[in-house]
């Protein structure tokens, strides 16, 4: 049983639940609770300390919330494995410098100690693929490099451009700037979002197309309510974890449609009869992919068989490609109405810019303003005012050109440290994004590959956490993502790597 | 058939579709367009102008998502009945100095002339029981003073304070608040809004129980997950309208249950076999109802008699009350955790301020872990910082303060003016909120009294648009909103009204 004591401040300094919360999160990251163990009941916990019951409820809730316990119906609170408290605590240890992760990530990076939690449990409900890895006094070395495919670089970013740009906008004083926007997003915003993405991913729009909303999610759930409750789709195994767990969530049937090398088979769409489709042809997540014309043409082809199919594009990092011309997205070649393209400024500009837009076609645009007129925006006028002068301006265009040349330098460098890998190991995704993948081409398995990357304090990831169906035949693929690392810390987790693994 | 004739500059200052789109919007305005006529077709308008036909489509668009024009399948475009389409220009003659909307809108204060729409949907597919006054050349008199009941007044934000507190915080050039916040809202700003909560609503919760999210409809959207699929809700009749439309979007079954001076007959809930009812306690809209004690005692008896029975209490303008004693909210009086309580800082700080709250009772805490965790939170963290600490330092109670005694001020004018209306209305409504209620003695209908108003150049809104299942028996009854004019709009309007009525 768990040592229960704590030393409370009284003073008012801070929260007693603060306290509790931050003791008990010491105790788990130092190794004092390990994994698995049961904390006392909230009622035990109380009485012990002398607090309100509810004081107790607050600290376990936070520690719920971030990942660190979790409950179990009649049994109790209990710890997380500690694989994930590992990645908490780097993100933590990391400054102004660091890397935050973005929307299609698993975490985000927290601020004083109060680390955010999102996908985390995304990993928690997922394939427990990590599990076993998490045990013995040597995992419990801490993370010094963290491959996360999900964090980004914020570094370079133009704090004072937006800081700048929030000032001048603010300083109108301008009361309508405080009204709530039209529903879809203000056309200003727009206008200058389908400018952009004619420009530079070939989509073919007008503004009355775009749908501005708080995040990925929040514009699936306006998708719900426009193509209807009972929709059979399609996704690609391994997949976008969260967009699986969303669609799970509207009690849609989700059909695991396998891919090869050109990604979702259309043939495997026709045969499993769905009406639609979720694929991220630009850059498949996890593997990379980029989807070839030909085979794009057949997804259109298949959408076109009938009235009621759709293709839900998620073009969500397009921005980064190094090899190659640039490719377009599906919504470019579509003639016919029949994609849905999804987008977001969360990892081009940063995640906590809570704007991402949907481009819909003509005939669901009926169904939009037929279902969905009555739901207020979710983006601040102010915000969308900032956003639409970083982009009009000419900032975030030369923000993102400053960024592809930081990517693309971790991106080579990483490709040339890998060199020495290539006996045992098959790379892949190479063209674009902020991650890579390894394939072991020996029998060992990816927990063997995790394991030995952490003892050695560095965190990599399985692609088995993005299936979401099994997949038998896959060799064991470890995910390598750098966006978050700096270049020197890309050459020392990779001298580890070579350590661990070689 | 309406003339074509469009004067097009194209030398680049503004779009075309612009142009387009404000010459139609002038026209209308100007009533050279009439409400029903139609519009050209796309096509011909597109050759006739020598443009490309997504320049008009976008124009169209435009006007359509704006509440100008409507279309109709297979005939094409039409323009409105003007009724909307003087309030949007009244909106926009407003100054910097004028009210907004909040969220329990129906409307929202435009700026440069594109006119944000909301609700004004709302009222297009509600009760038409407007469209009969809408003829005539003199009720084309433009609206000089608009008592909407939605509006407020943001003449006295302080627009500085929150510029520099917004300086401040991006001047840490802390790329954590860059990051994604939690799901749930950063806990600090939570326990923040739990501190508000209980002093001034007697809200008993912890911080892990609130989710914060941008806008009720979309806290509503989390509501239908937790909830589930298939609830019978129980809504009071009339309602407020959007709360209505976002259950149907649900397929919720909506239960209309007649009330009583005292708000939803408990005995009503328990007959109809609902699981959950939707109840505005503290100041029902539109009538202005504030439920006494028994009858919330009743309606939490009721919830307790089930595990699945949950009330919903909207608590949306309880800051501004003016006569009795404060009354807390039905949250405040629940010991088993059957309310689900929400409220907004859109109306008690500005429409634009996109955060609302919910506070989950434990129970439902589980499954909104359960089924929502991986929606990510639609705030940005530095949009929480900025509400935090603008709540935290006092500001929000100093507004607060100065802006019940503004509302205050003009609810006793229009009180005193309305004197001279007793004899021929029956005054409700008066103690809280901002606004009031006339229902005419004799048998005038709701049309005749708005049609006599607006012929004067006045506003008002009659009670029948929020009804959501037909009353015979309701007298005509108008919403007399003040939040939004001065105390001289006041004044002027109610001497239009006294002519245009007594």
């Amino acid at each position: 049983m768990y040592d229960m004591t704590i030393q409370l401040h009284m003073d008012g300094g801070k929260h007693l639940y603060e306290q509790i919360y931050e003791h008990i999160k010491r105790e788990i990251r130092e190794g004092k609770l390990l994994t698995g163990e049961r904390l006392p009941s909230t009622r035990s916990m109380a009485e012990y300390l002398q607090v309100a019951r509810s004081t107790v409820d607050t600290a376990y809730g936070q520690l719920l919330s971030e990942g660190y316990i979790e409950s179990r119906p009649y049994r109790g609170y209990f710890v997380c494995k500690m694989d994930e408290l590992f990645r908490l605590e780097d993100v933590e240890r990391r400054t102004a410098s660091g890397p935050v992760s973005a929307d299609k990530g698993n975490r985000s990076a927290g601020s004083a100690g109060f680390a955010s939690e999102n996908g985390g449990n995304d990993y928690r409900n997922g394939q427990e693929a990590e599990e076993g890895a998490v045990s013995g006094v040597e995992s419990r070395k801490s993370v010094q490099y963290d491959f996360s495919p999900h964090a980004i670089d914020m570094s370079a970013f133009p704090f004072n451009v937006w800081m700048r740009i929030t000032k001048n906008i603010l300083s109108e004083s301008d009361s309508s700037l405080f009204a709530q926007g039209e529903p879809q997003g203000d056309l200003v915003l727009r206008t200058t979002i389908s400018r952009y993405l004619h420009s530079s991913r070939g989509v073919n729009c007008s503004p009355e197309q775009i749908i501005v909303g708080a995040g990925n999610d929040y514009l699936l759930l306006l998708l719900e309510k426009i193509l209807g409750r009972h929709v059979r789709i399609a996704m690609e195994n391994p997949t976008y974890k969260r967009a699986y767990r969303i669609f799970q969530s509207f009690a849609y049937t989700i059909v695991a449609v396998d891919m090869d090398e050109n990604g979702m088979s259309a043939a495997g769409l026709e045969s499993e009869n769905v009406t639609a489709a979720y694929v991220m042809p630009s850059h498949q997540f996890p593997t990379g992919t980029v989807m070839p014309i030909g085979r794009r043409a057949e997804l259109l082809r298949w959408a076109d068989g009938e009235e009621s199919r759709y293709l839900i594009e998620d073009d969500y990092d397009s921005e980064f490609r190094y090899r190659g011309k640039p490719i377009p997205s599906l919504q470019a070649s579509d003639r016919r109405g029949k994609v849905i393209y999804i987008g977001t400024f969360s990892k081009a500009i940063a995640p906590a810019i809570r704007v991402s837009y949907m481009v819909l076609p003509e005939r669901l645009l009926e169904r939009y303003r037929k279902e969905c007129f009555f739901y207020s925006t979710t983006v601040s006028r102010i915000d969308q005012r900032i956003l639409n002068e970083f982009i009009q301006n000419g900032h975030f265009e030369r923000y993102l050109n400053k960024m592809r040349k930081i990517y693309r330098g971790k991106h080579e460098l990483l490709l040339e440290l890998l060199q020495p890998f290539k006996k045992a190991f098959c790379l892949s995704g190479e063209n674009a994004g902020l991650h890579l993948l390894l394939t072991a081409r020996d029998g060992r398995t990816e927990e063997e590959l995790i394991a030995g990357a952490r003892d050695l304090g560095v965190k990599v990831y399985g692609m088995s956490d993005s299936f979401i169906q099994s997949n038998p035949t896959q060799k064991a693929t470890i995910l390598l993502g750098y966006g978050g690392l700096s270049e020197e810390q890309i050459r020392q987790g990779m001298d580890l790597l070579k350590k661990a693994w070689l």
